[in-house]
């Protein structure tokens, strides 16, 4: 079995890269899919889920919740509930025992004895915040300011996350097999080119 | 015209990876060709002008120098000179505009204007320990010890070079293309790869 991981800064286009290697290399897709089980499994709101895994371990949860809001019980599931259950799937993603491909939720950490291919994806800022701009719903048309500020807010909680859970870090280059910037690439040739690459790696083990 | 430039970590197989990546491409391939040059043009010791461009810009001569040390002449030439004979030769090799593979001497740096693609290459401590040990000459067999203060050392004069001419910031994930791991590959496999990647990033250009 083949496991690519991918973790990508926001905006850089990681997903649309996951996505199109697998289409290239007929391997299995998981991004949102581990998202809506856990909100399957656990009975709650896909978005919760999503806003409560996106922060970092440390932050989900302001020391003075329980003092100063007064919310439904279902949003007080703990956030380790949350990475226990994401770490759950994930294990039964990998005991498939089929190629796939997971873009994010650190299954680069969370598999490591799987020995996946790891790739992470960035690319220049300005590239990033045009891909944001060009991508944005109707509704959702923020200001250049704001996407920059919700890009390092994004990306700082994944580095912590992942500093949290593995001890090494995020972005950096001796905790990948791979990082490929983005910017001037047509995603659709990327994707080409890396699962060519990523193949390469896998015929050699 | 296609550049491709290699950075690289001391010992990552970096040298390897660009030589068999230029015999794949079929593409030029500067290396130690540039050091000879320099030699030869300014009638210097090669291994004089080698070590010189290693040490890092600010270090190469001690502001004791002239007091302390009675040297020949011809040692006193200062590095500025050598950087920009460096220049001067790594500009000739562009405008001879024939596609090319230089390994080091911050050809991306300098050649930035011709957008080349730029590759970084790293690998993992113990990869890069074991590859200088199986690599040494018999009678340059060094402990584990020395040649982990030689890796350091080589690779912080790099970064610091880099930073001077450049500004940024010598293997971060901003300043390349790629950034490649080769822990786990055989170089050969890799230098195919590698060569099928840049390709179609200069396909699409």
């Amino acid at each position: 079995m083949n496991i690519i991981t991918v973790s990508r800064e926001f905006g850089s286009g990681g997903r649309e890269l996951g996505k199109r290697m697998a289409d290239e290399l007929g391997y299995d897709y998981y991004d949102r899919e581990i998202i809506t089980a856990i909100a399957q499994r656990r009975g709650l709101d896909e978005k919760y889920v999503e806003n409560a895994l996106n922060r970092s371990a440390q932050t989900v949860y302001p020391i003075t919740f329980r003092r100063s809001f007064a919310l439904p019980a279902v949003v007080d599931l703990p956030q380790n509930e949350l990475l226990f259950e994401q770490k759950k799937i994930i294990d039964e993603i990998a005991a498939a025992d089929r190629n796939c491909i997971i873009v994010g939720r650190n299954a680069d950490v969370l598999l490591r004895d799987k020995k996946p291919f790891n790739i992470f994806v960035c690319a220049d800022t300005e590239a990033k915040v045009r891909r944001c701009i060009e991508r944005a719903e109707p509704d959702e048309k923020l200001s250049e300011n704001d996407i920059l500020k919700n890009m390092r807010a994004i990306d700082k909680n994944r580095a912590r996350t992942r500093e949290i859970l593995s001890g090494s870090k995020w972005g950096d280059r001796q905790s990948y097999n791979l990082i490929i910037n983005t910017t001037g690439w047509d995603i659709k040739a990327l994707a080409k080119a890396t699962a060519g690459f990523a193949a390469s790696w896998f015929s050699g083990k």
